[in-house]
């Protein structure tokens, strides 16, 4: 099974764009798009006429069923103007516009099209809080919905998976929230933009407001293990341990490489990228570990010619904290087991020797599902082109992975971006 | 805009294979997704290992709308035992299949994969009527729906616009319709696997057991012409006029070029591709064309080298009988406005000068919207191949082509298929 794969011509991005992430009543999947395209048209250092844009690549999970509207790559066409070019929609759970990426990535390797945009939506928070849960619970396997598991029920179960395995606590968790927390804090278009200190003296000056008894959380951790600040939801699962819900969409420009410095100076090359299916829990002998991850980082990796060392920063699926411990361990940056120690030592922080989720990642920046993977990508754009600001990561990083999850492991992808 | 396409590998198909279409109480989209991939593995001459497919793209419409479950990208692969190969669903409205071919098409083209399954599936039966009508709606532009559009009301609009522009009646429809039946009758894959006269017999056989008056109905067109027997549903469209609901799946196998021979002596190779987006019927000055299907013709028949004249016979995307008529046009078949004389002098026929919708089309094989675009393309297979015994079109065609429209023209694909 084990191919090293390859491409005929070679990918690069030039341009990068993504809305605020967020719950916004008055704005729907165009408005929210368009704003992400305006941003990626203003990325492109040298200018882009959409007159230039062969085609268009869709990530959705399902508008579907969160909105009762479906083929949103022909309606998004038409909003932007795109029109008679053709679009298609992506499809692969929380993956889905990763997915998009991939195929933009084809369509242009195959020689068929020179310049594509690639793009992720999702209008999450206009239905009722049981549409949304059941329309995220659609992504599982079967046979796990019918056991009566939630996405928080399958992840608390790895997670106590996890610890038992692993010796790991609740504490552990806690550790990637509060570095969620600070990176989102420096993350503008984040949609939980602030630290746990902030949260807190918020709540607290609240409380005082109200001429309620003001909390005494001395730090973090202890608002995370005051029960009514941060209440369990499948144990060991907290609040502050979900991503929330997400209204959001991110473009993305993909040029053939020997194009790219027609519209920037600093392109990014797709140097790998990887992708592959899993069985989902019901069939998983161990818990600790997503296989699909693990084969889509190898793939990646092996394209790209690189050890999971040399990636210097990624973003990872972090849809509940246990999965960043998962996916920091599956994408080889540490050891099975020892990703939690890493993290409690500071590894994954900005000034780390790997950071993890600069962009606050999906707990805080927000998961807008079908833009997620997008969203991905459009941080490591930013970090590898010098572009954070605050929470840029130190010593003008070269290589940046980025690392997106469907469902409860059915799809998992991997893509390896490169500053040449 | 307008370019020469080309891709810089060539792509062959040497495996097809479809379910039986129908309405199946006790089979859901795992069952029939099987019975395809069975079929199309039976259909490779010198055999196919499954280990030997590299990834799978999968065209569902709204499965998550119509059995409240997303994901059948990653739930199929299990299903086949394809896991870890990674899994990609592609969606645009009824067109959602002929979008994962072009998916294959690139991914084999680029260099990565060298093997790729394509399939389609849907399950449209099992849900209440109001949920199919919804979900189906949900592919319009949401301009149409707000305004009180359903299909058959946008497609009775284009109906009466093409019957004031040119001439055309009701009884030019029923033409269609007629030759659908006709072909239909001799697919045993078909949903609708019978011909008119008989219809007419099995309803007159019932009217006699019954006890009830037997129609005196002297032939197909005073059938189609009694209000009883096929009452309005949008005027000028007509039960008959409409397509089934139906669940059905479809699989196809594509490989590089070169290594077409390793699975069959008698490859067909992917002669051209084309795909464009259109802005619906609210933004059209002319109801009576498709622009999208006219691009995306245009596109694929460049690709090809070839004029519209050279292609033998089609399957072209009849939801309704009005909508043959208009892509027999746009795809350069006939002039504007003179599709309706070529069907009523038979050229469209089995036997006639380009034979259309061989397999009976969507309006009597059926319309598992997601499977449609794949199964378009199993019957250009199974004719090139002259494996369609009795509907075979005569003289050992070289060039067939398939074209599959999704929504209200939102999206629209034309594919060419070549015996070399």
């Amino acid at each position: 099974m084990r191919k090293k794969r390859k491409l005929s011509r070679g990918v690069a991005l030039v341009g990068a764009g993504m809305s605020q992430f967020g719950m916004f009543r008055d704005r729907d999947s165009k408005d929210l798009f368009l704003e992400a395209f305006r941003a990626m048209t203003a990325s492109v250092d040298k200018g882009l006429d959409p007159a230039d844009i062969d085609a268009f690549y869709l990530g959705n999970y399902s508008n579907d069923f969160f909105v009762r509207q479906s083929h949103w790559g022909a309606i998004l066409s038409d909003t932007l103007g795109l029109v008679p070019r053709p679009a298609t929609r992506t499809e692969g759970a929380c993956a889905s516009s990763a997915l998009a990426f991939r195929e933009g990535v084809f369509a242009i390797a195959s020689g068929f099209y020179d310049a594509v945009l690639v793009g992720g939506v999702e209008d999450m928070s206009k239905g009722a809080t049981e549409v949304v849960a059941e329309g995220l619970g659609m992504a599982a396997i079967p046979y796990e919905r019918e056991v009566g598991f939630t996405f928080p029920g399958v992840f608390g179960t790895i997670a106590t998976a996890y610890f038992d395995k692993f010796g790991a606590s609740r504490e552990h968790l806690m550790n990637v929230t509060i570095k969620s927390h600070d990176n989102a804090a420096r993350n503008p278009k984040a949609q939980l933009s602030a630290t746990l200190e902030e949260v807190m003296a918020a709540k607290k000056k609240r409380a005082e407001s109200k001429g309620r008894p003001v909390p005494d959380w001395p730090d973090p951790k202890a608002f995370l293990g005051d029960p009514k600040a941060n209440p369990v939801v499948a144990w060991p699962i907290h609040l502050f341990d979900c991503c929330p819900i997400s209204d959001g969409a991110c473009c993305l420009l993909l040029v053939g490489e020997e194009m790219a410095r027609n519209f920037t100076d600093d392109p990014l090359y797709v140097a790998g990228i990887g992708q592959a299916s899993g069985r989902g829990l019901h069939a998983s002998e161990d818990l600790t570990t997503f296989e699909a991850t693990r084969y889509a980082a190898r793939e990646a990796f092996d394209m790209a010619g690189i050890a999971a060392d040399e990636v210097q920063f990624a973003e990872v699926h972090d849809c509940f904290s246990i999965a960043e411990l998962l996916h920091i361990e599956d994408l080889g940056f540490f050891p099975a087991g020892q990703g939690y120690k890493a993290v409690e030592e500071g590894q994954t922080r900005l000034d780390g020797s790997k950071p993890i989720n600069t962009s606050g990642g999906l707990k805080c920046k927000g998961h807008p599902v079908g833009a997620t993977g997008a969203a991905q990508i459009f941080e490591v754009w930013t970090q590898l082109r010098g572009e954070a600001g605050e929470r840029q990561v130190p010593g003008h990083p070269r290589l940046g992975a980025a690392q997106n999850l469907g469902g409860t492991g059915g799809t998992s992808t991997v893509t390896v971006l490169e500053r040449r």
